[in-house]
């Protein structure tokens, strides 16, 4: 049971601290039967009379689960283009592990010989210079957990309607690494920028030839050429066998397969921040170089897709993430946002990074709309869906950030509401 | 070059915070070859002139670093029984690849259907209790990043003579993830502890039927009952569909594929804490239960395997940990513990996880012997190696955690040398 004094908001929520006194058999987990000890010996599994399979070299997902994938949208006859989503409905914690990781490609995956790959630093410098792997494998490094997100994740958002989809493929271009490196502003002091230099042209080795003006100071400030991610060198897919991170900017720019940073004084205007990744705006104006990723969160359990047992007390589970640093608050309401509860942090809440959230939810059984609403360190909060949209023009779909929501029926089915 | 003020320590080790003022190439990075801007546009590689490969649901490391694997060691004719090795030279960061965890069975990796395993929590409790996988899925969650350490690693530490083997090899059975799954402490509240009880006897539904005696205390303390793996479900290998997590306890006791508690008032003095992992001193007698893993420390850059080339600026890079709590300091000697030089530690230094530390090494092109020497938060300082033999009976390799040492002779090659 819980006190009743623990029902901090409307629809059942709970305070984060709430203790389960007598726990959840007693608010409806009904699957949690009662055991007889005499159960025991007479139910020994099949697992135990058998002997198991081998070590592996490399592992791998349980069978059992084989079906929580990246879910892959590319256009016909190139499959190269286009993007995979992380299934986040089915993840937990701040780790995305490194093969759900999101991609988004242009030209497909490159198949590039490590020991031939160069990092080259020109342009606007005293000297210019070239790196190649075992190089920079003598340079200092740092690691950081810190999140990737594409500036067209969530795009689908702006759709009159919500889209009956799942919490990954309508949120999924979003997932958070350890990432371990060489902090850019130890080649960049080494390779001497000319005082006139603002700019950095950062361009890939793919067939797209991936191209973005990253700004000088982001570039001296927290960016990485990453070598490592979750512990191992980098996958083909996020970039092996280098890529550049920005923490907090858009993942477009966080070039991956990364050969060159040419120092310039102004910016390029690539096709790669021209033809996307501008943002218009209701004037026919474009935003350009909007380049930070704003304060956000997606509830991930429950989420269209997994549907609830009865009523009784749950957990709502869900990250947040903000382009400017830490996570400082999410709150989360059971009505639709006429009311709310604070949400306890997880342990590993990483500036740039994804924080887990998580609150208990006493459901009555009665249809009930699931929002969550993240505040950074700066103090900036998410927008509703009605006031982001107001700030673009229609159908612009890039850095959307505002509120999500999900819909529970009175059978517990979720679906995806636009709440306000 | 470098601040001749900035060398800290013997044989060249370098303050933490070096600047490295005009950078490593003058310090014989000498790969690091002078770019002409000329070169970027003739040497555009190939990978810019094909489409790459198409999207993939579920990635895997680059076919260039699949060497990069566990090492399994199996007695003929018993594929599962043994372990298999993190390769810890090539890694770096805080967070294991999932697919690179060490592995330690009995009797194999069972495979155990989802929705058909149970959890039982009986014996001196109020209420036994039986947890199906969708229950626990309802109850309240944490994540953790803990390291998993097997009480036998570094156990070929006790030889004599130091054995030729890579940094994995020796100390691999060690692994660091972030944890998900709910606090042990809420499910024994709710089946209502009886206080005759002391201990828990923990069973696996594996061949080998793993059981072990688990003082109660640390099930109410931080134990958990895990159901993801860095963001994912647990793996086979790694305990699916649940595991046991003490942090900071030897990894045997953590124990997987969790089928049932039995709440003691005793221990059960099972075959794996009698005939196993119990340590036999030098008078005869044996420690038991003696769970928590000491502080350690060891160098996974440069070390065997990874050859040097040439005098100049290097990053010596290791991994430290303690079952104890944080770690305060790591130092490191490069003239076999005659002067010592403090590490910086990384970002992520979480309680009962593995910290990443680094420093900069002026290599001379001497021979040199590196140590590390890890501190942690309770000022538990690792022991020589001489002062941790005597502390056993001759050949007692279990909880093995003094110091690690590896040569460097004057062509760049790294030997496993005992430094003391």
């Amino acid at each position: 049971m819980f006190d009743p004094d623990d029902v901090v908001a409307g629809g059942g929520l709970l305070h984060r601290r709430t203790l389960l006194r007598g726990g959840l058999l007693a608010l409806g987990a009904g699957s949690a039967a009662a055991a007889q000890e005499t159960g025991i010996g007479a139910g020994s599994p099949a697992s135990m009379k058998t002997p198991g399979a081998p070590f592996s070299a490399y592992g791998m997902p349980s069978h059992w689960r084989q079906s929580i994938k990246r879910s892959i949208a590319s256009p016909p006859g190139r499959p190269g283009t286009g993007v995979s989503r992380t299934p986040l409905e089915f993840l937990e914690g701040s780790i995305t592990p490194t093969g759900l990781h999101f991609e988004r490609h242009h030209n497909g995956v490159p198949d590039i010989d490590p020991d031939k790959h160069q990092l080259v630093i020109h342009g606007l410098v005293k000297r210019p210079l070239a790196f190649s792997l075992d190089a920079l494998m003598r340079y200092p490094m740092e690691s950081h957990v810190r999140f990737v997100e594409c500036a067209g994740n969530s795009g689908g958002m702006v759709a009159p309607q919500p889209a009956q989809q799942s919490a990954g493929n309508i949120h999924g271009l979003v997932s958070c690494s350890e990432w371990t490196g060489v902090p850019l502003s130890v080649l960049l002091d080494e390779a001497g920028v000319d005082p006139r230099a603002k700019w950095m042209l950062a361009e890939g080795a793919d067939a797209a030839g991936m191209s973005r003006s990253v700004p000088l100071w982001k570039g001296m400030q927290d960016a990485m050429i990453v070598l490592y991610q979750n512990g191992e060198p980098l996958r083909a897919e996020n970039g092996f066998p280098m890529r550049l991170l920005l923490p907090g900017f858009q993942g477009n720019i966080n070039v991956k397969w990364l050969r060159r940073l040419k120092l310039l004084a102004t910016p390029v205007f690539t096709k790669d921040e021209t033809s996307r990744y501008s943002e218009l705006m209701p004037d026919g104006k474009a935003r350009i170089f909007m380049l930070q990723m704003g304060v956000k969160s997606v509830i991930t359990r429950p989420s269209l897709g997994l549907t609830m047992s009865g009523p009784g007390v749950y957990e709502i589970s869900g990250m947040a993430w903000s382009g400017a640093g830490r996570i400082r608050k999410v709150e989360v309401s059971a009505d639709g946002g006429r009311s709310w509860a604070e949400a306890q942090l997880g342990e590993l809440n990483p500036s740039k990074g994804v924080a887990r959230f998580r609150l208990p939810w006493a459901w009555s059984g009665q249809p009930a709309t699931l929002v969550s609403r993240a505040t950074d360190e700066t103090g900036a909060v998410q927008p509703t869906r009605k006031a982001w949209l107001a700030d673009y023009a229609p159908g612009q779909a890039y850095h959307y950030h505002a509120l999500a929501s999900w819909g529970v029926d009175a059978a517990g089915k979720v679906s995806h509401v636009y709440a306000e």
